[in-house]
């Protein structure tokens, strides 16, 4: 059965399948030593970092090439058992939770990048590839790769659930910086979907239907990723303002202004003042917003005054600039920290972390509205969010023992996706649907859309073995 | 049976599909006059601006609501016949040939902007709406909507061939600038996929499948699209090369040190000296790069400033500037003409025209051994490209009623397509698979993607009414 700590959602339908000894026998055959199913290696694959309860699978195998991939795929889909690919473990909404139990295929082994090709600002790699060594490897190139989720995930996960994060209102998301993938099929064939070239027409869009599938459809078993040269300067800016709605509404004006800001990021009242305690900071306790730019010596300064004096009209204070890489890295840190800070402003709680995205003029109805709801509720909480994409993030600081708190938040959230969704937003700007987004899917996307990617489903896994009960229901 | 002017590929099975009685009465007491079963329409709506001869539609319906184009759907696939999507026929592969008969729905009275959303940056149309028409539209709002094909195609239309043109390398394609869209699949139900938020991680991306399907999964009856600020500046500049190796390392260089060029497009000197001709222009008649920067006042300054400097180093001459209006609009109309332009180098020709697309570090490899197949074969011909994006149009210019010269063109087209394939590039940039590059998608995506594809169509579309014949076999 399905526990949670903290959700009360209707739980997918569950039956655990059993391992059959055949397939055990065969799996140990083909990977002997890399094959694992003690209880410690279990629970550490059988968790991410959502509030769920874990759920293991019934063993691991450590996969060191795609042929391994495919080999482990073709003998569960023989036997009907389901496959859970693992990468760090740092999702969000219990994407790898072995719900129906299953086998686990750890993926980190396959950690190489395969090809750099610096000239195209192209990079080939295997999943298990995080985007902090990818950034270190490639760094004597001049290169970067901007995608950062804030968790050092691996490349492959942030393939399958199509993250972004902070850079994401210069240079998109995983949707837009995948190139081409390597995918092993329901039936352990190998497939290439699309190609090196910067852009194509050519057939149906596999690679984005892949991006973004959660393990649902295949295992990405090679990634081929746009970089961007390392922007000639870099320079951030801070600053505070009176209010939530002009904080937002300077964001918008940016934006619309086309601005092209590589990070925008938004902190409310209480993160600031979570962040002071944390990191002994002196920021004005206020709605702050955090920008970095990039570009051109000269284009940096002109993006930044331009940004100051939209922030001037919103009656923004201490605009500070840091242009020294130290500066810049102890403002990003700190943005970086604001999870953890708001979780010390109670001790023994844990956090809810919501998603919602929303087209940006509707952002400043959205966090007001929200914030309403959550003060009247009485719940501990802290907003920070992506703002230039208008996605943000509510932590709600909660006690896990406490049964009316987690009622209050799970009301907050369900009520703010309802918003969001009313305001032709999504449910999840970058966290992905997992098992707790199920039914908020439905409600976004409607029955008939659902259904669509439900006959997408059964056609390329029709035995269900792909990350079972995740994104939809079968 | 299917007949071509010039090309000689094998053509898909066809079977002429008979239009049930039945299905032409119920057809007729739903449409009344907006059903046509004229010679003339179906001649009008049988023809794309390819070189394949007509294939005519049965009949042709105009439909002015999403109830139209779900009922039409609705019935056709009752009867298991063809339905045709068709916008402004300017397709260049075949994509609206009848190949089975079928039933032609004609989007062009679907021609409303539904909803502008400017300070979102959003407009959501009809699929009927031209992107001039677009344009023309939101004008007074500041912004633009910068996907330009050459052709003043519909957005449906462009949408279901995921076009791009000349401002792809800066803005991207219809890939990246579709949000959202309402789309009839084959039971006649009426589905949204997507939402106006700038991301989402909600569930398989659908959109980004229709995005290219090219008629053969759904009719796209909405979408939902990114605009972008007028940019506050704009300038060109154009400038020639002693060789095409040294023009296109210039643009690999520039492209390669991250400057926001917004297009740069190359001309090789065949296709400088038609345009001389046409246009009465004294442009030197030599390789020449077309650059267009948008920006602000001094980044754009400073854009132009870069680009010449990579010129000088590779031994461009006549760098010339155009910032005002008229000049730019006379350089850029130069662009637009140079296929009627080489058409006139040869009177009572047809052109051929090609669309690989290779990583941009191999394009001046691919080019010149093109030209030297080009050239040893004797066809006649011009090369123009969206360089930046590694994409370019060899325009051969042959004679419809000599075989040899046709399978002279044929037999370069192979061979190239094979080449930007060994490189990693694709079979077509931005024109589509359509009819003629069926067997090009299976030699460069391989078989095992061709079946997951095809797996898709088949559990979408299962009786293969949507545009059959197209992109795959079925």
């Amino acid at each position: 059965m399905l526990r949670r700590n903290f959700m009360n959602h209707p739980a997918p339908p569950i039956f655990k399948r059993e391992l059959p000894a055949e397939l055990l026998s065969a799996l140990q055959a083909r990977f002997a030593d890399r094959l694992s199913t003690t209880q410690a290696m279990r629970e550490h694959h059988g968790r991410d970092e959502s509030s769920y309860d874990p759920m293991l699978p019934d063993a691991v195998v450590f996969a060191q090439t795609i042929d391994d991939v495919a080999a482990a795929v073709s003998l569960c889909n023989q036997y009907r058992f389901p496959v859970i690919a693992y990468g760090t473990g740092t999702s969000l909404e219990g994407h790898i939770l072995a719900v129906q139990g299953g086998l686990s295929i750890d993926l980190s082994q396959m950690n190489q990048v395969v090809a750099l090709n610096a000239e195209d600002l192209t990079v080939t790699v295997q999943p298990g590839v995080t985007r902090k060594q990818l950034n270190a490897e490639i760094k004597d190139t001049g290169l970067f790769f901007p995608i950062d989720p804030g968790a050092d995930a691996s490349i492959g996960g942030m393939t399958a659930t199509r993250a972004s994060g902070t850079n994401a209102v210069r240079y998109g998301t995983m949707r837009e910086n995948v190139l081409a993938l390597t995918v092993v099929t329901a039936d352990g064939k190998v497939i290439k979907t699309g190609t090196r070239a910067k852009k194509s027409s050519a057939g149906y869009d596999l690679t984005r239907l892949f991006v973004g599938s959660e393990g649902t459809l295949g295992i990405i078993v090679e990634i081929t990723l746009k970089l961007y040269p390392q922007p000639e300067a870099i320079s951030a800016a801070v600053c505070s303002f009176p209010s939530i709605e002009r904080a937002v509404n300077a964001v918008i004006q940016t934006i619309q202004m086309g601005v092209p800001v590589a990070r925008v990021e938004f902190l409310d009242e209480t993160s600031v003042r979570a962040l002071n305690a944390h990191d002994k900071l002196s920021l004005p306790e206020k709605p702050l917003l955090l920008f970095e730019f990039h570009g051109s010596e000269h284009g940096v300064k002109e993006q930044a005054e331009v940004v100051q004096q939209i922030a001037d009209e919103h009656d923004a204070t201490g605009f500070e600039w840091a242009t020294r890489p130290e500066d810049r890295s102890r403002l990003w840190q700190a943005r970086h920290n604001a999870y953890f800070a708001l979780l010390q402003l109670r001790p023994g709680s844990r956090a809810i972390s919501t998603d919602c995205c929303v087209p940006i003029s509707r952002l400043a109805e959205c966090l007001l509205a929200t914030k309403e709801d959550i003060e009247r509720e009485g719940v501990t909480h802290g907003i920070i969010g992506h703002v230039g994409d208008g996605n943000f993030h509510v932590q709600m600081i909660i006690d896990p023992n406490d049964p009316a708190d987690i009622a209050r938040a799970e009301g907050v959230n369900e009520r703010m996706v309802s918003r969001a969704i009313a305001m032709q937003g999504t449910c999840t700007g970058e966290h992905g649907i997992g098992l707790h987004k199920i039914d908020f899917l439905v409600q976004e996307s409607g029955e008939d859309t659902v259904d669509v990617m439900r006959t997408i489903k059964h056609a390329l896994d029709p035995h269900n073995i792909f990350n079972p009960g995740k994104v939809l229901r079968w």
